[in-house]
């Protein structure tokens, strides 16, 4: 709480833009700023020392060339677009020195911002850190709430199939679906030791993993003669036409996302989307921003679910903004199990282990 | 009203299951049967003398080898399901003699079906033929009705677009848009023969050929900056991808056919589905039996607006009902323009044109 604003900010900046596949150091540049002295500020602006920063696949989207996106994309040579978790190093009206702040604040170390850009951290469950404003009562956690809640619509005993359900958003839908409302889960994810998590960490009546070879049939058996009611996919590709295979009728298939498809734009679509015909069944794009006005509500509910021991992530931290780049790759090649963030400054927190040099915190 | 009732049906029976194209001597057949006398009928069936016969794309699913679909399939050697408009010749409990009827009666000139499972026409406008019943007031029209009303849901002034403009259903959506909402109306058709009919005839706001190439970028410049809140997809493939890059915020894709796919099950999905993520929109099918118990309902709605001379669809004529087989070809080849129907046997009717020997009636 007493530090002293450093003089310097290391930033990662977009240096060109990846048609395909992302290479930290084609891709991405590091560079060093001044801080601008306290003095220097508007009435409305503060510094904060940010402590951790976020990598999530919608990223690819805010970099590709394609210009038509929900977000204006990240201009050549800016800082990378990132939401973090930080402390206030100055105060202005509204935000006293030392806050605990999020928002979208860009992968780098310190920066100046605007006191409506910031959210002053609400107070965390016991044992919670405060990267989890980044993970399940951050934007994925968000994400999950409103996709599977206001999209999906389960109902209680309702089957619920979930794809990178080890990841930051699908492990707090698995939890949500069944933990909180009841249904009946099944996970998919790649490989064993992601599935292991799913089911015994996360709670899964099954879980799937889409590497191991016929997918559809394993799918088939595991949800069931009814079918799938919600099916709630951050892939595409394959497993989303698995999923679509075993969908019953009035079933609802929420896009979250399409990790699969991010790096590769000329992927076929799925060959089966007729079967929302026949099985009067809906697919539905949503994007959480379009929630904003919820999101202190739903927040609130999550703390309570994370409090209450229903609902929580393991955190896959890499250390170090100028590895921000390569946190990202992580991601896309799959490797995290839980929330991908960046440790940019040392804070309070808690590790329980450590997998392949990345320290990973249960939640 | 005073005809004998014959001795011979003719009908035209499921032969073998095409796995792509429909070859019509290969995959039906044609038999005569013999009528029972009345004198053997039970007390609830009535004998139909059929009149005209639907050809309709669904048909595809009917008689293809997969399983999974949202009715049994026709089994081999049985005649061909299909909707029918006829006039009984014999009467029993609650339908008289004479009466106009239609129903699920199958590809043949004559039926004994059971009372419940006709249902006796309702007073046509003046002027309409009884084939309507199969087309604008029949099966096609409650398709575009609650397709677009209830799937799409265009409010007046939203920008609609509907592939296979010129086709039973495409050509009841565009004129429920545009004269009954009052919508922004682009047609999607083949050919430009298609296209001024969808135009002139059908009132669209304009129309394209989608086999003149780069439909993406001329649908982007008739749908206006704004992008389309509705489409109205009948045929999938390269048609739904140029759709799905125009859809604003919050647009609705109703997925009511594929005819493109229907005879090519390996062909790729929308590639750019994503679109439906950014765009926060849904794609949903429909199966119109599911609104049966809103038919009648619908059905005088639908024939107020044929009244008023707001809608009214083309029909395409086959003669005979030994070429049924053939004018689902026709169907499956584009070369149809507005509803094609059978004609089993002389009713009242008046044609003012023809066609490549079809007779063509303007609604």
């Amino acid at each position: 709480m007493k530090e002293e604003t450093p003089q310097w900010s290391t930033e990662v900046f977009l240096a060109a833009r990846p048609t395909k596949g992302i290479v930290p150091d084609e891709h991405f540049g590091v560079r060093r700023v001044s801080v601008p002295p306290a003095s220097s500020l508007r009435p409305d602006e503060v510094i904060v020392q940010i402590f951790w920063a976020s990598a999530d696949p919608a990223m690819r989207g805010w970099i590709s060339p394609s210009k038509r996106s929900y977000v204006p994309p990240v201009p050549l040579n800016a800082v990378m677009r990132a939401f973090c978790v930080g402390r206030t190093l100055t105060s202005a009206s509204g935000v006293p020195r030392g806050a605990l702040v999020s928002g979208s604040l860009g992968w780098r170390t310190v920066c100046v911002a605007r006191v409506r850009s910031l959210t002053v951290a609400p107070a965390l469950p016991a044992g919670v850190p405060a990267s989890a404003l980044l993970g399940v009562l951050g934007g994925t956690g968000l994400t999950a709430y409103f996709g599977l809640l206001r999209v999906g619509a389960p109902k209680r005993g309702d089957v619920v199939v979930v794809s990178a359900a080890a990841g930051a958003t699908g492990g707090v839908v698995v939890q949500i679906a069944k933990r909180v409302l009841g249904c009946r889960v099944v996970g998919i994810a790649g490989g064993e030791a992601k599935c292991e998590y799913v089911r015994d960490a996360l709670g899964a009546d099954a879980c799937l993993d889409y590497r191991a070879g016929d997918l559809k049939r394993r799918l088939r058996e595991a949800v069931g003669e009814k079918g799938a009611d919600v099916y709630f996919d951050n892939v595409g590709g394959q497993v989303l036409e698995a999923a679509l295979a075993v969908i019953r009728d009035g079933a609802r298939v929420v896009l979250c996302g399409a990790i699969s498809a991010y790096n590769n734009p000329g992927a076929p679509g799925p060959r089966n989307y007729v079967a929302l015909i026949a099985r009067r069944a809906r697919m539905q794009g949503f994007i959480v921003t379009d929630f904003k006005e919820e999101f202190a509500e739903a927040t609130r509910e999550l703390a309570g679910w994370v409090g209450e021991g229903k609902i929580g992530v393991r955190q896959d931290v890499v250390e170090g903004i100028e590895n921000a780049p390569k946190a990202l790759v992580r991601l896309f090649e799959g490797r995290n199990i839980g929330k991908v963030v960046i440790r940019v400054h040392p804070d309070e927190n808690s590790f329980s282990s450590s997998v392949d040099g990345i320290r990973i915190s249960k939640l």
